[in-house]
């Protein structure tokens, strides 16, 4: 465990309209998971400290802003869409040791699967307490069935692991599931706690979606064309566990040689880091890593367009600075 | 996966007011999860129909009708707990793969680790947006404060696996937080959400946590006592597992031989059967069987002076029936 604070400082300098009421969240996320059990903080503050831009709590905060008055209840939706964030990234770590393959170990390597899933579940619980507090019911509903839909997106995503038949819809059916729902409901109900009318918080939503499934692209990008160091984890781990991502799936349906060679990598038995730099190049010349670009920039234009009803006041630009970011973010 | 339905017919026969009702309720509990990945119903189904009485729902039924008029949200709130419980279930039998020891393999073993998380975390959510229909927001809160209740218990569990030093007190608090907890909640939001008014309510919740406490003294006896055929696990899965229960406390503090053969035997490190049986005959002179069913008559008794204040009708007249039960069962 280390006293180390987040990498926040983007995030904020991303949402400068926003700085304070993020370190706020901050300041409860620490603040909300306490427990006689030195675990539970143990394992929980582990997760918490590991980071991130918290870009789930700032899609709450700038919609609520945008389609209302961000107030209390802005603040549970902000830490409670973060903290099933944390929860489900906890329960990602669970070594599958019954299934084909071993994904990357971290809360699990330390501290064992099972407290990291009982850990898991109380950071769960917290966050529909939160929500059952001020919140009206509705919020409450909306939560559990996006948490319904993240289950199902990752275990369709599992459940595909070594099929070369993933079509693109299904691709996308399943990022919209496993990470667009999260960054949808969190924009949704941001605005709706806010006091927004129902047009702007459909727009929230819609926003909130399409930036979660550009997200998600260059999150699958990045795994094959991203620095180690930079993004804090290993590359080629989709490849590894026989997960087609958007680019695969392009290269594998570009027809000719190219094709053929990006079988031949993906369907190896182990991937070395030199089939990645041949994976790489090899999609380079597909046009897949192009396309795959390109798509997750149509998904952020996407977004933006959802914002035109609003004024081009600060919560807008902060929300349209967000999608470039998305789309330009090399971590 | 089986069709087989699961072993209800006592827990319809012991209550037979309800015997309508829990079977509704087993309806709607197979209904209510569905999913288009094939994987959801499958482990989940596995777990229903492992069976079980159905205490909890039984709980919230009968105390409906205590309290109040039982509706369609007294069986929202019966699915609702047995949901937490069989997911707590799934949860339960994830290995602990970093840590010390292994748990007994269901779900886990057949489906591997990460399906069983997702699934249970699936059936939690099911459970909080069945709730978030149309029970009133304070029954959200009541269910998401004992889930966090429920974790604690199994984390001080976990975390006291293989200390001969765990207290009664410590016991006590341990297994109110992991099993009473849920029966109790069961049991007052059955009333609540049936119309009771506060009295009521608060009796209905304290004959729960009374009975929850008796039912795991007893659980924790069969698994030295019990017979393996009828109670369908291992027996000696707590002295394995290094785990301190009531009946292995008691042993501990009586003092002389008595306690210096239990606590030679239970920190042996293979448990043998007949080391198993040694530690049933140490227990059985120590007078620490005795101590511990005593004990659970105890608490049981205690639900059962909880019940004064109501009618001696059938719906009180079946919770006193399930509290004899509950010390006298063998499986």
């Amino acid at each position: 465990m280390t006293d180390a604070g987040p990498d926040t400082a983007s995030g904020a300098e991303l949402f400068p309209i926003i700085f304070a009421d993020l370190a706020e969240v901050e300041a409860r996320l620490r603040r909300n998971v306490h427990s006689r059990l030195p675990v539970v903080p143990e394992v929980y503050l582990h997760t918490v400290h590991a980071g991130g831009k918290r870009v789930r709590p700032a899609l709450a905060l700038l919609c609520g802003r945008l389609a209302g008055a961000a107030g209390e209840a802005t603040f549970d939706v902000a830490v409670a869409v973060e903290l099933i964030h944390l929860a489900s990234l906890i329960h990602d770590d669970v070594i599958d040791d019954g299934g084909r393959r071993r994904a990357r170990l971290t809360a699990n390597r330390v501290w064992g699967n099972k407290n990291a899933v009982l850990v898991a579940d109380f950071t769960h619980a917290v966050a529909y307490r939160l929500l059952a507090q001020r919140c009206p019911m509705g919020v409450v509903a909306r939560l559990s069935d996006t948490v319904v839909r993240m289950c199902e997106g990752e275990l369709a995503q599992m459940f595909n692991e070594g099929s070369t038949e993933v079509s693109e819809p299904l691709y996308y059916e399943m990022i919209g599931d496993k990470t667009a729902s999260l960054m949808a409901v969190a924009a949704e109900l941001g605005a709706l706690v806010s006091g927004g009318d129902e047009a702007p918080v459909a727009a929230c939503r819609a926003y909130g979606q399409s930036l979660g499934v550009a997200f998600q692209i260059v999150d699958d990008l990045l795994d094959l064309t991203g620095d180690e160091e930079r993004i804090g984890k290993p590359v080629g781990n989709d490849v590894r566990c026989g997960r087609l991502t958007l680019p695969l799936i392009h290269g594998l349906h570009a027809g000719g040689a190219g094709a053929e060679r990006v079988r031949a990598l993906i369907t190896k038995p182990d991937v070395t880091l030199d089939d990645l730099a041949a994976l790489r190049a090899a999609l380079a010349d597909t046009g897949s890593l192009a396309y795959t670009a390109d798509a997750a920039r149509r998904f952020a234009d996407a977004a933006c367009a959802e914002l035109a009803g609003f004024p081009d006041e600060e919560p807008r630009q902060a929300l349209e600075a967000l999608a470039a970011y998305v789309v330009a973010r090399t971590q």
